[in-house]
């Protein structure tokens, strides 16, 4: 605990992600003040013909 | 705002996802009253083998 | 199945959320042709001081 | 209803998931009284590239 | 981990509430060979005005 | 998009919530490089009565 959740359309590099929960980590555990070891992130990516906005799938556009 | 997530079995076409993601937002739309471009579908197909009903997997039945 | 998950800002009311499930459970059905009875829908609220947009809450807008 | 979500580290065989979702389903039905026709189990595998602890995502250790 | 959420509509005593919290973790720890310090638990009660079927909030049969 | 859920047991204060909010906002964009006035977070607070770990709800410990 705490335990984070990212929702984000697929397309970000490994990099990006590996930075992503890295520095989610540090500020979640900083502002609240739960050990860095007790942070779970969660990252889980949207397919493009699985997410609509506006009515529209995002593999419409 | 508003999110709609909807879980259903593997197996509908993409005609038919694209179908009910713009009709859920139509009707999502005018019965709170929030704009159609603010309102998120995402959809989430469940594989039979990880998902169960009276203690039974589906892939099983 | 399917399941049907919405979220939306709390000031709803019963009336307006009342008609979206109907409404919603009519669309999902029609598009999916899963029968009505099948189909569950699951309603939850947000709090203005819970809940983010541009790194600030919706409670201190 | 009830409604039970499992999320795990991928790596599980069938048979352990199957025997998980037969047993949680018995216990579930048992100490909350509902019939175990009404209990649904899905089943999330998460993968290690995507699933971080301490900052760290499990693939990297 | 494994994480489990169950969601139940509310009206369980808080007794039926900890026997299945203590029975779940038992059989998940005992199918998946995790260790139960690992298992986490997330209950989740629904409101009868915020949970339909059939088009129909619980609240309004 | 992202969306970012953040699962924490309940007790932070509002101060502590507000920092969070602001920064997981900050370091998500700076990461992913999506527009902060994209993200959405929602913080979500867990009851000690309906959380557990090792079978033991934390409201028994």
């Amino acid at each position: 605990m705490p335990f984070v959740t990212i929702e984000l359309i697929e397309g970000r590099t490994e990099e990006q992600l590996k930075a992503m929960v890295a520095e989610v980590t540090e500020v979640v555990s900083r502002t609240t003040q739960a050990p860095k070891e007790n942070i779970h992130v969660f990252v889980e990516e949207l397919k493009k013909e699985r997410y609509a906005v506006n009515g529209k799938l995002k593999s419409e556009e």
